[in-house]
């Protein structure tokens, strides 16, 4: 959704404020971490990204028979990983994710603390994992994190056995 | 450990009284659930199990190397939903399992009833999976089970939400 702003300033506005987002922040860092031989040091962050964003268009021509493509795969463990971290980063409490996956690109993911299942996911569509936007990247991680942080408030003492 | 009866009735009273368990029972049921072609009707109960114990000396000659034999990937499936359907059968709960497990044969198993872990195991040395006697088996089950029960009645409200 623009405001009048964003559509003044245009997309480039848009890119740089969600990269300002402390779950992207997390994103490139968490890449970039994984850079061993320095290939991407010159690439900027949105850059680094670019992979994440698929448009519907795009979506749509990636076929879902086979195996997902091994780079998706990465981007989204990557993805997930990040989302563990930041509610780590949150909360203050070690937070363990466990993923399992068909071959067809269903499955689930789980997070948990002590005791609690913070967060609980299915996954559908993974051959086609990726967002619209910049904005649509920050939003989905954000949103998991917000909620993951909203069951630790309801049972911290579950949270922490 | 063998008490005087035991010892002047033999092991096959041992089996029958394992047999007789309900997490053994509860396996060889779904054991015989996946006999579609009636291959194992013939089979005892005990004769179903067999795959599932192997002496210290059977489990050392099994290399550690490679990717772990498929039918020992299914042994350890299906144990793990046993002890999955035996913790809703006592609890009355829905209780949904998750594994993730490398190559390598390592892994963990995480079991969670509404938003409660009620039991997370880690795995290892998946490729020598199984157990000295049946009657361990049983205890083994047994006990993962209890242990998750008891996690439910510390936190029946988590588990229910």
């Amino acid at each position: 959704m623009g405001t009048l702003t964003d559509f003044v300033n245009g997309p480039a506005v848009n890119e740089e404020r969600a990269l300002a987002n402390p779950f992207l922040r997390c994103l490139t860092r968490l890449i970039r971490a994984q850079d061993s031989h320095g290939a991407w040091e010159s690439k900027s962050d949105a850059g680094l990204l670019a992979d994440f964003i698929l448009t519907k268009e795009q979506r749509r021509q990636i076929p879902i028979i086979g195996d997902p493509d091994p780079d998706m795969l990465w981007r989204l463990q990557i993805f997930y990983t990040c989302v563990g971290l930041v509610i780590e980063e949150r909360s203050g409490l070690v937070t363990s994710p466990i993923m399992s996956m068909s071959h067809e690109g269903f499955g689930r993911v789980l997070f948990t603390t002590g005791r609690l299942v913070v967060l609980s996911k299915t996954l559908r569509d993974v051959h086609r994992f990726g967002f619209g936007t910049l904005g649509k990247l920050a939003e989905a991680g954000t949103k998991m994190v917000d909620d993951a942080i909203a069951v630790i408030d309801v049972y911290p003492n579950v949270a922490r056995a």
